[in-house]
């Protein structure tokens, strides 16, 4: 069967379901829907070992928030955005004791839709050399440290040991990685936030190369944040064709025609942007619990 | 059935083919291949009404020109690319006598696989006003203007209004115009350059919303050059699901869940760089014919 | 003596009274002092053809509005920024009758200091084709057209011809001009905003090669809005040795010392960009009467 | 006196020179000319803290490459700018011994003139990957890590402090620091390249608050590579004045109504483009003996 690839937790669940007929139940995995700031939340907790080898990712926490809305251009929608995540990321954040937040933004600036790192990161309040340089002024401030840790191609650097080294140098309590993702329905693309204790799981991302980047692998918490931005093309030919109700061919049949071209929307430039933004703003909300949206928006641009 | 929309003549007359068997004759149309520079090239004539509404395109020239050999890298690829483009563009450009060649660009420079239009623009020598200001160095130059005719989203002006505009006032012999284009299958996505004399097909193009623009609305000759940078998510699916020797589901079945989604090279920033510039260079050596493509980088450069 | 060329009329008027005396009489120009939004503004208006000969400056009325206000990030600054630069110009603007407004663009936009202009359009709520589109939804919006004008380096067209000939396809009943300007005084850099009915004054610019654009030339109310973004450096230095009491040298010594150099703040990208955002605002404001500001933010990003 | 900062040796020499008189003699000091490829080539070599203290920079070489062939657009200017670049570089290389070389960017990407180091990484082919990863087409390469270190106000951490940390990671034989420098006098600026194995000196470059970066600091050799992309404008004003002849007013009198501005070429944006790429390509001629020019933009681009 042609593999759908997904770095969504509860796209992964989804397709077991699927699969597995809506009343088998899916062991080692718990999950539950709220609504936020009037956006909707699905949390999928992969508990053990035997949910972890179902869906095919790391035991942890998967907050997956749906920002349609956005798009829509709904009432204080961006603000609305920026203050679910800053509130799902602050459940998942340790707590500010220690050193300072490195957040590190992976992927290829010079490819929209694997950009959504770097540009995530030109949205970031760094205040570390501020606490330390101007205490006075700005000791209130939680230390944060923004890095883009660039792509193996054109460092010649895994990002992870650019990461690691970095992160030896600041001695960070936590690590925050922002990333591109993909997706296997075409109606997740550029609308979800998916926020992870997890780390990045070896293989994801839309460049498709990145290791593993977790707490055991950095020594302190990793929290990965992203958006799926792309399909691959031959994952959603499948989807399409799985939904018509249509038998698919043998595996891989599409993927052979369709290697390196990814469905993005038509405006991915603006998209990447706007999610980036509203991705930066809600990070900088959970980290610097006394600003407004206004404050940063004055600190930043 | 899944319409499957193309700007490529070649495609339109392969659909037909493939629907028609191979035995059958298509009215109205010839068509030949050759092999200039390395590069296979395929000219497709539609020669009266009859052929043109079977292909859907109207009467003229098509000449597609298949550049798989500028991403494999292949020895001179650049050079040779440029030479076959300047070749086959020269024989569809009327006679040097009259005013200048007015160059446009049509799509929107925001939005990467949109902006071949713009990004070719970029290269072309501008001479026009050298000529008459410095006829004595300028003097064998062919007079050429430049301009991106920008999108009517952000201008509130049709491209063609502010092309015919500015065509009013510097009185062109011809009007060449380069504009990114849709292809129906995977492979010939930023591996095609199609040059023709009928100018652009209303609804061509990636922004969907183009106007006529011909000799008829110009009053001039107007030759299009554009390079096909996506396909769309439905086409495509309905491409694969059709290769695969499966029954295509209803007509629009695909199109309503991909609406506003295309598919494109996960490089297609750096491709549509590259393919600016060899239609760029390929322009510039139809029409300054003493020029040398190193000439044109250290004039443009 | 050196030379110190300034496009703002406020400079002119200060330069002739530094040479002539604080008592002496300008003949010819009038010109008042106000504070509006906390900014202060000041109105030249050269009355006369013997004011425009003193001055170098056509006949009209010139307002400068001094925006420091906006680099020191006071309380609400660019709100109050966009509703002075509305104010002033809602008071040049000829009447809502009569066709669209046109807002075109001059300057190079790949070079920081010169893209005022460009920078300016891409803030423009273009109206025109929603209004004759969609006339229930857009009915109540001033219609409105947008277009960069380019230079004539890399067109080949002069960008008031190009603007000339977009007016005639459209006949607007007014246009407005956006460009980036020189000053003669360091502290006028990126700090103010001039407004003018006289329209573009041969020689002026950062490009340095405008020809003129005004109503006689095109027909209709040219309004020109601009910002000046550089000092040239012969011009700086000799200001500098006046202000120190130092006799200058001969005329031009340091003009040819500095040929092509320019003075610039160290962040001219960064305030480039807010001036252009912030004059783009101000123009929405006073075109759509019904909009806030962020209404505009809405529509436009 | 003004005080009329300089990052180039070859500057502070004859600004010594000037204030001694051509008789002096500069003590710890040696220096020569040569023509190579065409461009004159100035070592200057501070032998010992005497001449240290007197040029107010470390001891060490400093190579200065007149570039100005370049802009003039002479006959394959830009191959042997990039041959002359690696020549003298690989006289201040360590042997290919030990690990991979690191090429490391200084200044901010997102300001034109300081953006000279981040450029010139983007030019660097990075083989560390490679020639780990294909040793069998790759194991010929040098290998080579490039990173971009960014700026302290954007990502909180000294990029003193990142380059330490990645080389922690990889351990370099040899560290390259590119970086934007500013000059003294106006006909330096965008016309001369610097080669130094001294390092970065603390407060040079653009952005002016680099901290030192050599030897002593990474454990390995330093090697600088930078040119002046600006002046500043006190500086540019009191070496007019000077060289008018004229009596300079007191220390700090320019530098104080001039503070944050910079002289820089009007196309500085084409100027910096240029030359990071010229200076990029000739490390990588420097740093991979087999390869041609044609060979690293079929690698690169």
């Amino acid at each position: 069967m042609q593999k759908r690839r997904t770095d969504l937790a509860v796209e992964a669940r989804d397709l077991w379901t699927e699969a597995a007929g809506e009343a088998a139940k899916l062991e080692g995995v718990k999950s539950w829907d709220a609504l936020r700031e009037g956006y909707p939340v699905t949390t999928v907790e992969i508990l053990d070992e035997n949910g972890a080898k179902t869906l095919e990712k790391p035991v942890g926490t998967y907050v997956t928030i749906s920002l349609g809305g956005l798009r829509r251009r709904e009432e204080d929608a961006f603000g609305r955005a920026a203050r679910v995540i800053a509130k799902e990321l602050g459940q998942l954040l340790p707590s500010e004791a220690g050193g300072p937040v490195l957040v590190a933004g992976l992927g290829n600036q010079a490819i929209t839709p694997d950009a959504i790192g770097p540009l995530v990161v030109s949205h970031i309040l760094a205040t570390r050399h501020l606490v330390k340089q101007m205490p006075e002024q700005f000791g209130a401030f939680r230390p944060v440290a923004a890095i883009a840790a660039g792509v193996l191609g054109t460092t010649g650097v895994e990002s992870g040991e650019i990461i690691k080294g970095v992160a030896e140098k600041i001695k960070p309590s936590c690590i925050l990685v922002a990333d591109a993702l993909t997706a296997r329905t075409a109606d997740r693309i550029c609308s979800t936030v998916q926020i992870t204790n997890s780390g990045i799981t070896p293989g994801s991302g839309v460049g498709n190369s990145r290791r593993e980047l977790n707490a055991q692998s950095m020594g302190v918490p990793v929290i990965a944040i992203g958006v799926p931005t792309v399909v691959e093309a031959g994952t959603l030919a499948a989807d399409l064709v799985s939904r018509a109700g249509m038998e698919l061919p043998n595996e891989g049949a599409f993927a052979k025609q369709t290697g390196g071209l990814l469905v993005t929307p038509k405006d991915i430039d603006a998209q990447a942007a706007e999610l980036s933004k509203v991705i930066g703003y809600g990070i900088n909300l959970a980290l610097q619990k006394g600003l407004a949206l206004e404050d940063i928006t004055m600190l930043l641009e």
